[in-house]
């Protein structure tokens, strides 16, 4: 019997688009379910992530797994045939898994009041970001994908961020390709993967889907 | 060669107290250096960490391990001949991971207010601290341990906030029997493991500290 695999997802959701792109990786058909967010969470949501009420939730085989960086790591273990997302070296995983983690924390959440705040505020969380991007674009240095050579869950980790660039630039009068241009260049190569060009809206599209954000936090 | 494991450390540290007591389940000897925080952090912690400058940190053979839960599946992964501290099976790994994340964000980081304020604020804090330790209890059910009859990562990440008890029933004027019976009983049963009473210090000394941190804030 082959699996259902069922994403509860949003497309403008950078850990909903890490679960997609995880899984176009692995070559696993899926079905995706849009939540209607923020107005409605959808019965089916509140039954599979009663914890934290949040995409995305993969359903496989009736079973919700939640959180999107564990879900990577369960997409890697479960579909373990091609396509390896972590490494198999314990030291080598647990580097990977450090700057996921860093991306989480110090990119996503540390750098939500660039989005969400305006005047000195956001000027001071985007010096921060910037600074915060640097140590990634360093991380990166002149190798092709995070891991190396292989396109992975540090890769998955940061990839939606990419599409926010330009909105960096335009809230921060500044050129991304200055400040990180080994980022940029990382961008754009991941760009071509079928997985994340066929996931990841364009930057000028997220760019207006923040101002529409903005407006409705009465930012703007 | 025998393999040479440093962890950098603090006594009072919940984070630290994982990778010691996950060594300790392994039967890995190490030496711990204690860190004189928050006064002067140690140049070998600047160096082995340069992106957070936090412990712990594992050194295994010189090489550089961080963040506590990160640790915690390294020693697992590399040590793998007893005491699985995670399920093999892909769901029931997530599964743990995901209990092991939700104790990170919904009980020590939104947590930390009820260490750290006084009057409306600290009491609205420790009424969702509270709530989130329900989930918890509820979650453990009648299980000997989170992960059913093996001692694991979700434990691990747990069982250092049990000496916090004491401190939450004296801040809040609560009792945590009444709160929450079952994480109470299976702090218990974890204090009978020698992994865990040789590593964490008792409720009482854990109060006394917690007073002496919030007189350093000025919280008091």
């Amino acid at each position: 019997m082959a699996d259902e695999v069922i994403v509860l997802d949003h497309e403008h959701s950078p850990p909903a688009n890490r679960v997609r792109i995880a899984l176009k990786e692995k070559g696993v058909a899926f079905v995706s379910k849009q939540e209607d967010l923020p107005n409605k969470k959808s019965s089916l949501l509140l039954e599979m992530n009663p914890v934290h009420k949040q995409i995305p939730v993969l359903i496989h085989n009736g079973k919700p797994v939640c959180e999107s960086l564990i879900i990577v790591e369960y997409i890697d273990e479960v579909w373990n045939d091609k396509s390896p997302l972590l490494p198999t070296d314990p030291y080598e995983r647990a580097h990977s898994k450090f700057w996921a983690d860093y991306i989480d924390k110090k990119i996503y959440t540390s750098g939500r009041p660039v989005l969400t705040t305006k005047g000195e505020t956001q000027a001071a969380a985007m010096k921060e970001l910037i600074s915060s991007l640097k140590i990634l674009d360093a991380e990166l240095g002149d190798k092709p994908y995070f891991g190396g050579k292989t396109f992975g869950i540090t890769d998955i980790a940061f990839i939606p961020f990419y599409s926010r660039f330009y909105t960096l630039e335009k809230f921060g009068n500044l050129s991304m390709n200055e400040e990180c241009p080994k980022l940029v260049a990382w961008g754009e190569r991941c760009l071509q993967r079928e997985s994340v060009s066929t996931t990841m809206r364009n930057q000028y599209e997220t760019y207006d889907f923040m101002l529409e954000i903005r407006k409705k936090l009465g930012v703007e």
